[in-house]
Order: C-alpha cells, then structure tokens, then sequence
C-alpha cells in the first residue's frame, strides 16, 4: 500500500483533520498522480455530510483532481511520468455493459465507481483529491492540454464536463438560446461553455447581483427570478435551459420559459420530488431531462475545447487548512465561482 | 347563416338532446362538411362537464370528424364537392406566428382555435362534430384517402395524431424499444401505428384483460402494471414510453423502465402535477417530455401512413341517441376502443 497525506472530515460535522491514508499498489494500467489541485464542489458537502446516503468515515472528498503523473503501472500505454492530468468524478465503471461500451461510463448500468465514499473493484473504500497522491486506472485518466493551468484544469472535471455534456447533447449552437438557472460554480461555466459554442446566453440568477459578472464571462442577457417580471418577459424564449440549482424551484415557471420543443435540464437534484404541472409539457412539445456528468471521451473532448478556446473557471485558490472556511462559504454562496485547494499546502498547520 | 342539426349536452350533467345550431355562411375559403360519423374521446367529457375550464352551453362536441364536402367557398382550391375529409381537435389558428408558419398549429402561440367550446376568429362559439353538418376554413381540413373507410377515418383525426406524432417525433423504428401505457382509444392506436414503424412494442396495462387484442393488434409483449414484478423485469428497457393515461400515475416508476436517454411522453394531463424524482431523470439522461395531437401536415402524413399500411382503430359505432351510455361506458373503460356515432342517425328519437 502507498501511504499518501489527505485531509479528511471524521464526521457529518467535520471539522477536516490532516491525515494519512493508504492507496492500492500500483497495478499494471495504474497511474500515480501527484495531486496539484483539488476543487471544492458542492456535493463533496452533500456527500460527506451523509445527506445522499451514509458514508464512512474518515472521508476524503473531491473529485476536481488535477496533477501530474508520478508513476506508471507495467502495462500502462496512455500516460508517462510528468504527464498533466485530470482526474474527474469516476474512477471506474464495469466497462462491459451498453453504456460503457457507448463512452457513457458515468451511466454504467452496475454503477460507476465515484472517485470517493464508494467501493471500487478492489473492496477498498474510495477516498478523494483532498490528498497528495491517488492511484487510478489509466482509463479513467485524462490529458490536461498545455495551455491550461493546474489550479483552473481542476473545476473543468466537474463543472466543466456537468454542464458542457447537456449543452453538447442537447445542441447549444449559433442561433440557439440558452439559459443558464444559477450562477455559482456550474452555472458560470455554462455560461462560458455556451457562449463558446456559440449560443445566445441568458442567466437566470435570484437576484442581479453577479450580473456584472455575468455579462463579463459570456452572457448576453442577465435577469432576476426574483422579479415576476422576468417570467412574463421570457416566457416560451428559450431553446434549451440549463437548471445548476439544486435546491427545489417553482419547476413549471421555468418551464413556461421554454419554446416550442425545448428542454430544461436539470444537473443537480433536489432530495424532494418537484411537482411537474403536465400540461407545461404538453403545450409546446417541452421535455424536462437530467444530465449527469459526462464520459471519459467527452471529458477529454471538454478540456480541449476549453484550451482551443481558453476557456477557465474564474477560482480563489485556499490553503488545505481552511477547507472548513471555505464550505461554510459555499453554503452561503459566498463564491466567485469555484474554491481550489492547493495541495503543496496539504500539512500547513 | 346554416341551421344543422346536432346532439348538445344543456349543462355538465347532460343529458343529450336534438337541437339544432347555426355555423357561419360559408366564407371564400371555407368548406362545408356532410358529417357521417364523428368518434367520441375521453376529452369530450371533460370539456363538456367543465372539469379543463369553463364552457357555454348547449355544447356541442366532437373533434373527430369524417364526411364528404358538400359545399366550397368560391375560392377554395384543394377541396371540391364530394371528396371525402376530415376534420380533427382544431379549425383554426393564427397562422402567422412561428409556431404555425413550421406546420405546428397546434401549438400556435396565440393558441388554435378548438373544434368545439372556442370562440373563432368570426366571434362564434365553436360547435364539435356531434352533429350534421360543419363548416371549416380548408387549411383545416385533412383528405381521407381512399383506403380508409369514413368510421374509421374519424378516430384518426385525435386517438391517430395524437399517438403518431409522439412516435414519429422521438423516433419510433426498427431496433427502438416502445412502450405504451394504457390499452383504450389513444394507446390501441399507439400499439398499431408503433408497429407498423418498425418498432418493438410492449403494452403496459393495468391487467392482462385485453392481452389477447393486443398481441393481435400489434403488441410483443404485454404486461400487467398491477403486478409490481413488470417494473423489475423491464426495468431501464425502453427507449420510448408513450404514456396514454391522463390519471395520476405514480411516473417516477415508469420512467424507471427507460433506458439511457430514453423519452416517457405523456399526450393526456392529469389534473393534478405529477411528483418527479429528478435522480430519476439525471441517473439516465432521461426525458419527461408532452405532446399534443399534430399539425395539418402531420395529420395529413398520418392518415396517408395509415392508408398505406392499412391501419385503423377497433371501433364500436352506435347511434346519435346513445351518446350518453357511451360517454358513461367510456367512463368505465368498458369500449373495444373507440365510439363512433353514425350521424345518418342524427334524428332517431
């Protein structure tokens, strides 16, 4: 076993305490990362907290990893040492069923294995980026390309590939309107992603006051949900919606917001159903979807679309000591737009 | 003015009566239809009892309308006297928004004008099918092709559109997976238009009481949603789930059976909203999405998709005085799958 430094929380409480923990040896499609930078997401919180289902602890989380690569397995062919690489919110998959054979491992029909609080192929119990090194098979490793940074490559492996996935699928593109509900961490990369692609972007935020902000990184639009005028003046405009918000919205006002054959897609889920009015669906030919994350190949695909259009999350880099800090700050929404914890900082006290 | 004869319900308690009503003078392009049989559908009921919305009585339903033109407006073009037409769920729409101008006027966004219970763009009350003759601007008139006989050509015009234009818009086809909820007037017709499109086609009914008929008319398979082992067995199994029930059913369940990326459209509203597990619909890029019957063009393409393939609904056709046993039959899902009231009967006492 290789012995790495993490930072782990021993409880639903927290609060995060520097520890050791152990990674597999390395087996021959293995790949050694040495972690640079781990982003701080949302649902690393939901999770660690028990609120998605127990977990064990202590607990490591993140699946925001970018690093380089330290050693190699015997019959690794992608990587080598000194290779920069992402490392996303998968580590494995079965590999053999119809999803997985389709790059669509994140819908693996025996489940994918999560980069942390899951048990993977081996019966350990998975432990996260908030650490100095992981062990993952080189499938599910990615190329960070060379005109992206460490500490920005970080975020793309989830917000990035979370919100580029639903807006590839469902065909963000000149011509097309986009609308982007929340402006946090996924939200402000849709924004930019969509803007990319070349879609007309709107941001639905409570209230206007990252709008700055939000015309600055790609959106032609910017209105308050909190104002019922906002719902009148769009209704039936947009092509596409893409919903970052987890908590439990109004669904059908924002549906209402649809055109003829247009979809809103949720990324995140709330834990209580939401209460869909039929006939919102009926009357113009609307869907509402959920996407999740994204495949290997589309997160590969994602990170070079972000380098050919320099494309990065806007971050505030924090040392491994104030991950409890900085939580606190993103159940408060008190972050533009992403934390990165800077992992040469793992054992300050 | 023109006085026909119709069968009006006074009041949401019924019952029928012989009444005569007025339709407009014919207009240059106005057509005027000999009625010989008009269907009855579920819809008819809950417009006429008032329970989508207030009306005005004496109403007259009917949207699903077969006869011969009797007469043309001096400048109609693609109808003469004699041919045999049909009219379905509306006779009017805007025509100039975008919606109509791309052949979707049902979803016109100053909303189409409903067969019966709407006011026209002449300021008259529309009056539905039930009766013996009506007048309708040709634009709305679809022709019935020469395969297809008069009764069995009126269902098509709603339990047909409705059912195929799902299936056409979400792909229904060779090597497609599709499921239809309920076995009644809409999901009959779901099972023989899927089937004829190539697609597998599974029937999900509450029991195995009409199992026989649907292997018969087009049906694999046939499954009973009352045995709670049909949602294990068929779990993530469709790519297409076309559901024809308008009651509340518990959709988290069936959306259960879709497989990655799969689509359960829903072409009847419950009164009530539907509570949707979003992890349902994010865990397999999963759509809920509605559909409401079909433009002129796509009725058109429907009926000729019919002919050529010899489709037609299972129909019982009962006379003009026997509406309101058949509505209650209705009710009770006691029809083999459609009534058509046989107009010719019009004055029976």
């Amino acid at each position: 076993m290789i012995t790495v430094q993490a930072r782990a929380t021993f409880g639903p409480e927290g609060p995060f305490k520097l520890t050791s923990i152990e990674r597999r040896d390395l087996q021959p499609h293995d790949v050694l990362i040495e972690i640079k930078y781990a982003g701080i997401c949302h649902s690393d919180i939901h999770t660690a907290r028990g609120e998605w289902g127990p977990v064990q602890y202590p607990l490591v989380p993140g699946h925001e990893i970018a690093g380089i690569v330290a050693e190699v397995g015997s019959e690794v062919t992608k990587y080598a040492v000194g290779d920069r690489v992402g490392v996303g919110c998968m580590v494995d998959s079965c590999r053999e069923c119809e999803n997985c054979r389709k790059g669509e491992e994140q819908y693996c029909l025996k489940g994918n294995t999560g980069t942390y609080a899951a048990i993977d192929r081996y019966g350990q119990y998975t432990q996260g980026g908030y650490s100095t090194r992981i062990v993952v098979t080189e499938d599910f490793v990615v190329r960070i390309p060379d005109g992206i940074e460490l500490d920005v490559a970080a975020p793309l492996l989830c917000a990035g590939i979370t919100t580029y996935s639903p807006l590839r699928h469902w065909g963000a593109a000149p011509g097309k309107k986009v609308a982007v509900v929340g402006f946090g961490g996924l939200g402000h990369m849709a924004v930019k992603l969509a803007h990319a692609m070349g879609a007309e972007v709107t941001v639905l935020s409570q209230t206007l006051s990252k709008k700055e902000d939000g015309l600055r990184l790609g959106a032609d639009r910017y209105y308050a949900t909190s104002d019922p005028e906002t719902f009148k003046k769009l209704a039936g405009s947009f092509d596409l919606i893409v919903n970052t918000v987890s908590a439990k919205i109004d669904i059908n006002a924002y549906l209402s917001l649809l055109g003829l054959g247009g979809t809103l897609v949720n990324v995140g889920a709330p834990a209580e159903p939401l209460e869909v009015n039929v006939f919102s669906l009926i009357g113009h030919r609307r869907s509402f979807a959920g996407s999740m994350i994204g495949g290997i190949r589309e997160t590969q695909e994602m990170l070079d679309f972000c380098a050919e259009h320099r494309i990065a999350p806007e971050i505030e880099v924090i040392s491994a000591n104030r991950i409890d800090e900085a939580w606190e700050r993103v159940l408060a929404s008190d972050v533009r737009y992403r934390f990165v914890i800077d992992i040469g900082t793992m054992e300050q006290p």
